[in-house]
């Protein structure tokens, strides 16, 4: 039996002509993978039918929105993953779900290694390949894009000779990648960051600036997760998937930002991701209220750790799973409901309530039912301030 | 002569009844001493004429705007500095400079203690006397309201009794502190944490769901420092005073949270800072352009614990100078141009532009100019890699 | 019925005092608690005597020994737990199991309150307070010695008009304080830093200097915990015994430091720990070959911030359980075996083999057999270098 | 004019052949630049000669051995530098040293690449080449070992057909680098990680099972740099070798550790730093006795930070730079003296003093001058205790 390459397959032109670029190059069957991460656009069907038509031996469609909403995107959620404060890993969840499929096609249908369509300078090449290294280390990882120079005009006119069932009317001038935690959208006018994106960008999100009312929405979470909006059960699923329509339709979720990327530059990047950011500012707070001090604060380097490792493409690394399991043991009281205000590219918390809330109206009022004994303020700050007042006197001695 | 103690004196009914209450418990002269933040409202000059009106031997007024812009505000932009990653520390930054003026006029007034008129339960009470413990460790720090137990009722009573020059007209609902760097409200309503603001509580910034025009305002920085806005040079405290202006007029700036306190109780704030949201926004935009990556993600870390010890109290503590010496190294290239789009509370990077910029075009283009060798990426993913793979086989073998 | 309070009963003059001091001063029955945690010394029987004869009204002995060595070193020894990168937690470990002991006391005896020996100016207080706070939140926590101000010489009086039964024979020069894991000891002269500690403090631990043959032990681990020493199993309480025996025998485990203390000022300690730093000597090094180097980095973050925590009186704390759950994470793999070499006061790991091993020959050799693709590393070096190869430029051209 | 390349040469065998091999590949003459950092061993004209008689257009002798010690082995014990807790990091200190010295050279001789000997697996191949490249970024490294297959044996046929004055009389089993702040040694038999070490392998540091008798000396610190020892002032690099001395003649400072490699495998390695391994106990200690607890704790985190980057090659990185000035910072009363027993291997601290000491023999006595009022005590640890509390009612509540 031939060898074989399992590729991750998304539809468009590279990897179409990197079906058979592969086979050309390597001798080995192709088997195209698609995986539906929540991307939209094509079905899924037609995919896989043009995955044939291009000289996969085999073409497996997955449809993966509910798992990667689940063991992706609910943990990134309560790490509040934000790369560089700003950027919710939208391409950087979906890799290793991706690769995860590629690994189990890969043992299921006898490949000995999988590719894909990355170019290489950028983060994606590399989170992929680490989550296969990691998931199925025997595996061998190609990218004919990168390793056989597999330029787009190459590409165009490859598709033309083979007659191969890709449209090419009109180049779109955005590179993008979209799953349903958001879309990462590259073009040439961005590579200079003096320049401000354009409306035309974006298809998640509405205009922030557009007039319109705003909406309040009710977000109940359990052990940091969603589980209902405005009262009504969801799955994680389907909360992303409401939240990208209730934020989305109030411009929230815009991002513009010069990256650090893996491979050691700095790029320009725009993303929107509405269910994303109005999650996370729903999250946070409720953590706020139900999380105690030192835990919070210790869980803000854990969560920084985190969304670099996810990043940087470190996925299934035993970093990444010992950190996940001291966040989830932060979750255990994660539990209420936060009234969230959305508007005009905004999502404003204006309500928390839990169970099991630490906050404690009797030692916090300043009003009638004060129960904290403001006797004991003095004894704390003397020692609290001690060392500060011992070296005080030391460097004042000095002087 | 008789002993003398330095209050911070506000002009409120706390502090003018409470230089009665010092001389009454302690026998000492008492000095006022009002400092000048930017907290606006009444005339300095008024204020100082009620502190001798009140019984104070000595009124002292001191004019701290610039100093509190250069040497508070400036280092906690250049931290980014935001408790909990939301909150622009306000107060926590006005206590240190109020104190070391306390502590400057006690010594050259001859006082051995100081004064303040927090409560038991604050944070600004530690601030206070950790601020004066650390530059003037033998004097004693005095709290009237905390440790006399004096309670607003009381206060009413002996103003009314002492007839002093306080008018108690109508009990403001709010609990207002505010400098200008921002505003901390509290009131009682807040103090349920599902309740959500009203508009009536912000005086800096105007309600965002107004409809009005976007602004945009190019602000240049120099080593991290604002330095000028639209073109027009600016100090450090006019930077704030126009960005207060500009972004409060678009709604900028609206905090709202429950935080966690050092005293080890959780309370619920709102906070309005229209310049510091805005500044935090351009500067750390700036950063990403022009920081290393690892100096930015290191640097992550050490703004958390900046942020912290300064909410903290511990302004003037030494691992405080050996964090600012670490920030101060990373902003000498902080030096470009931020263009910020600011509307219906959102204050948004559109541009950037640096002498300093670490953002190579030709690097990071997909077009034509591309110098980026994609061929290295292949040694460098298999290195990254390479532990993950190591312990994938050791964990499969073991299975 | 009267109230009780349960005090923690060492069996010597301060809480033997203590009994009918507390009763003296608050009207409640005192119950007597006393906790075996492998301090040796007097029969725990004659102890429970003296209590009853003191005036409890009940006497409880509870033999702790293998909860202390199962629930608490063995954590410990996880985290390689060493306050200031020294110090084995020696008291702050034993705190907790006692605390943990006063609360159920009180719970199944009806007590209101807990009580402990300990002086106003020490980290035990906090240790025994902040344990009591977590797991019992209404009990109240009384400290005769600080709260009442009972000196030693006034609790020598009381014992002798009391007729108590304690021999004051001559005062011991040393405070000790000692349970399995080790010794602390603190005297007069110790007190003067410069002072080098003198032979006659120790006994857990032989001169070093005293000539004698080296000693070998292999101490086989099993996921971080010590399971056999030189083939023989062991429990965890057995493993520290019979490390306090061959490596004190060695005179290893001696510890003189100047300690940052939780109450804000330094103390001169010394301690001796035997087992403590002979099993986190040999767990470090399985360890390091055992855990992927991104864990391991991470996990050093882990270890101080634990080792603080403990020190600081915050077992109980949610901060030390999730920072648990992350150090058991990453002991899933620490099995294996460690030679380690003891002498003359040192503990030497001259040997590491592990079922567990990340260490590959295959890619560690230079000889033969070597699989490392050395051509991987120019690509990766490129891009390791990159960002500091972009800022040179930045630099260089800005002179 | 010929392209020049600058090659670290240690005239040993593999750069010897080094010359001609580089010459033949790339057509460029080679420069020699052999650098000394106390590696001891030839005399450095022979070894400039040698370099001349294999084929070097030039050769370059620099002492470096004072620059070594005051700019790269100072900064490394200010941060108490021992990667993976353990190793001084001697050859990751003396890696950018030479690499300046290459930089400088090839700008001073017009070279346009510079080269070195490393393998493709090791750590200081990346150390090499990431130093030149912030140092100048337009200057290439080659790597004759690695980049063209050089292997031993092809080294010794080329070096006996080319005549070259290298005697191969015999191989020696052991692969050593050294310099004046230790010796790293590898060798076949040691890359089973459960062979121990044997005598033989260590030159700077005497057998510590010896019987001998124990020596003590004081070695006085300025800012934490070692300034005296025993009275008589010393320069850093004079602390060092008399360090060497008189600590490797009790046996102190060997080290065998399964170590993590930058380039993802895990070595063995073996070192011997008795200068090291000393003045870093001493150095912490003073430590101990004057820096805030604060300041200790955060620079823990920063010391290993320190380790890491400097271990993984990135000396002259933007990060390292900001470390180095918060380490300075706390630095600043780092000042007196540590009294060190030196005996069988072991470097133990028995006194320190210090004119700015923190520790306050009055607040930390049980004796008679107690200053520390105790009943502070009970407020602090009321309100330290109260997260701990409040989170324990809320979880008691649940069960």
């Amino acid at each position: 039996m031939a060898e074989r390459v399992v590729l991750a397959y998304s539809g468009g032109l590279d990897t179409s002509v990197g079906i058979g670029w592969l086979k050309d190059a390597t001798g080995k069957e192709v088997v195209a993978l698609a995986v539906d991460v929540g991307q939209g656009g094509e079905d899924m069907e037609a995919i896989r039918q043009r995955a044939l038509d291009c000289g996969a031996v085999e073409a497996v469609v997955v449809d993966a929105k509910d798992e990667f909403a689940n063991d992706y995107l609910m943990p990134a959620l309560k790490a509040n993953a934000l790369y560089q404060k700003r950027y919710p890993l939208v391409s950087a969840l979906s890799r290793p779900v991706i690769a995860k499929h590629l690994a189990a096609t890969a043992k299921a249908l006898g490949a000995d290694s999988v590719a894909h369509g990355c170019t290489g300078k950028g983060n994606d090449q590399v989170r992929f390949e680490a989550a296969v290294a990691a998931l199925a280390p025997d595996l061998t990882s190609l990218a004919p894009v990168r390793d056989f120079a597999l330029t787009r005009d190459k590409a165009i006119v490859y598709a033309a000779e083979h007659n191969l069932p890709i449209e090419q009317s009109k180049k779109s001038p955005y590179s993008i990648d979209q799953n349903v935690w958001g879309r990462a959208v590259e073009t040439g006018f961005l590579e200079d960051p003096w320049n401000a994106p354009i409306e035309d960008l974006y298809t998640y999100s509405e205009d922030p600036a557009t007039p319109r009312e705003a909406v309040e929405v009710v977000i109940s979470f359990s052990e940091g997760i969603p589980v209902a909006i405005d009262g009504k059960p969801v799955t994680p699923l389907e909360a992303v998937q409401l939240m990208n329509t209730i934020a989305g339709g109030q411009g929230v979720g815009r991002i513009d930002i010069v990256e650090d990327r893996l491979v050691g530059i700095k790029s320009r990047e725009v993303y929107e991701s509405p269910a994303g950011i109005a999650l996370i500012a729903a999250h946070e707070e409720l953590e706020n209220m139900t999380v105690e001090r030192d835990v919070a604060r210790y869980k803000r380097g854990v969560e920084s750790k985190w969304a670099e490792l996810v990043y940087d493409g470190l996925w299934f690394s035993g970093l990444k799973r010992a950190l996940d399991v001291f966040i989830d043991e932060t979750q255990r009281h994660v539990t209420g409901d936060i009234r969230l205000k959305l508007h005009a590219g905004t999502a404003v918390v204006t309500g928390r309530r839990s169970g099991e809330s630490l906050y404690d109206f009797n030692l916090a009022t300043y009003d009638t039912g004060d129960t904290f004994d403001q006797s004991l303020a003095k004894g704390f700050i003397e020692l609290w301030s001690l060392p500060s007042k011992i070296s005080a006197r030391r460097d004042l001695a000095g002087q």
